[in-house]
């Protein structure tokens, strides 16, 4: 027996880590997913006008493309360079959210980046990334983008993303048109969140939840701490609380499965859709309150 | 050239994890330190009368007992031994506090546990923890010993402490006497926290801040993250903001630096104690701002 694939779920091209963008979109289409979430580096490898091309062959929705952010140095080469290349994935999410199917979103993911080398300052990190955004919002505005700002685990805190709670984005987005700058809401880094509750009715009443983003958090952590994602299901994460709280909030868009984990990646493509057919059906869909 | 010992440095028995009670209490004495937190499995090893009495002859004074805690159980023979063990607990940090040096506190560091097998009912784990501290505070007091909870970094939410913020763990001590249930800030698990200062401010204004210990986060962890602490100076905690913080708060205590790191149990105690003192005294001590 199978599941169908839930008309909101979305394959985040992250699951297919080893896979070109032509065998993801396939594996996609294969195992009836209505959308997508592409990866930059796997679109540059072919380049984006013929990965624009393949989308839209493919059927699929565009949910998001990962990602923007890293504009956590301090000013410099380092943070021109960064700035620029956020200017460029905004085009590139405008272009390949217009060229997949109807439904398709222009969202941006965001990390924001860790603290550069040498330095202690988380704050003054944090201020660089309300600053980058300030930069950056005009672009997006005018090419019709998203950016949305991802919080990460705070284990990840120094080394890839000073901005660790929901809250923390809600406020660094504080003040921006929502379709302008929103959040993404990611069950492996908000789960163990006190506050993740109130804040994710507030991202809704703001307007800004631009993405949800569901996986499992299971211990003991992998060598890795960056690949101990896991299928929903298979770890401690409440996806009955977190996901009717995004539906109460007003979501009404795609929902992608991220995994990053070894196994899954050593796996044969068409088994991980399937399991994450099956375990988007078993642990989220019953929750998302269709009315 | 070496470092003479801070007056407040405490050294947490956790540094020394491979020795037995006579060697940690040696190698404080012998490096100079005013101070020391002990556990209670070396304690229990040798049995309490005799670990307080070669407290005593040792001269040191007693900065905390670590630890109890780990009541999320449901309720049954799981959770009636973990409160009686706590209450065994409390007693013992009642008789080392009077048997340790003038200055000695009473103390009893506790680890809130993590979810229970198969659950993923964060809120409930989290409601029983409040309901353990209800039911062990009248013993405490009685014993006059300070429960001291101590939020853990949120990779630690599942398997060891569904208390992860200091916010959090203030709002559980919310309604107790602060002598009675206090908490611990502890640098490797708050120093991520966006609202880690405001939380400092309000803990010193309640009177709850118990414990300061100090240690430092550095990337990449470690295959076992519960080994990934380091000396202070080692990585990116900024123990001048948060040392000027918890002075501010009002807090005269002593200061434990605790380590779980492998590299270090495999070194000698001698260095070890020598590193805690040097590291100590140059990235913490000039923060303490003494009057």
């Amino acid at each position: 027996m199978g599941f169908q694939a839930d008309p909101r779920l979305s394959l985040n091209q992250a699951c297919l880590k080893r896979q070109n963008l032509a065998n993801a979109l396939r594996a996609g289409v294969d195992g009836g997913l209505p959308a997508i979430g592409l990866w930059r580096e796997p679109v540059a490898e072919i380049g984006l006008a013929k990965a624009a091309a393949m989308l839209a062959r493919s059927g699929l929705r565009l949910s998001t493309l990962c990602r923007g952010g890293f504009f956590t140095a301090y000013e410099g080469d380092q943070r021109r360079w960064a700035i620029d290349d956020n200017r460029r994935a905004i085009d590139e999410t405008a272009t390949l959210a217009a060229a997949g199917a109807a439904g398709s979103r222009a969202v941006l993911v965001l990390v924001a980046g860790g603290l550069p080398e040498g330095s202690r300052d988380l704050a003054g990190a944090r201020g660089r990334v309300r600053q980058a955004l300030e930069e950056l919002a005009p672009f997006a505005q005018a090419a019709g983008v998203t950016l949305a700002v991802e919080p990460l685990h705070p284990m990840f805190a120094a080394d890839r993303a000073v901005v660790s709670t929901l809250k923390q984005a809600l406020d660094l987005a504080d003040g921006f048109p929502p379709e302008v700058v929103g959040v993404v809401i990611d069950t492996f880094h908000v789960w163990w969140d006190p506050q993740v509750l109130e804040q994710i009715s507030r991202a809704g009443g703001e307007g800004r939840i631009a993405s949800y983003q569901v996986c499992d958090w299971k211990t003991p952590l992998p060598a890795d701490v960056l690949a101990s994602r896991h299928y929903p299901g298979d770890g401690v994460v409440d996806f009955h609380l977190l996901t009717r709280a995004v539906s109460r909030a007003g979501y009404k868009g795609d929902i992608e499965v991220e995994l990053f984990n070894e196994d899954i990646w050593a796996d044969e493509p068409g088994n991980v859709v399937n399991r994450v057919v099956s375990s988007f059906g078993e642990s989220v869909s019953p929750h998302l309150g269709r009315s």
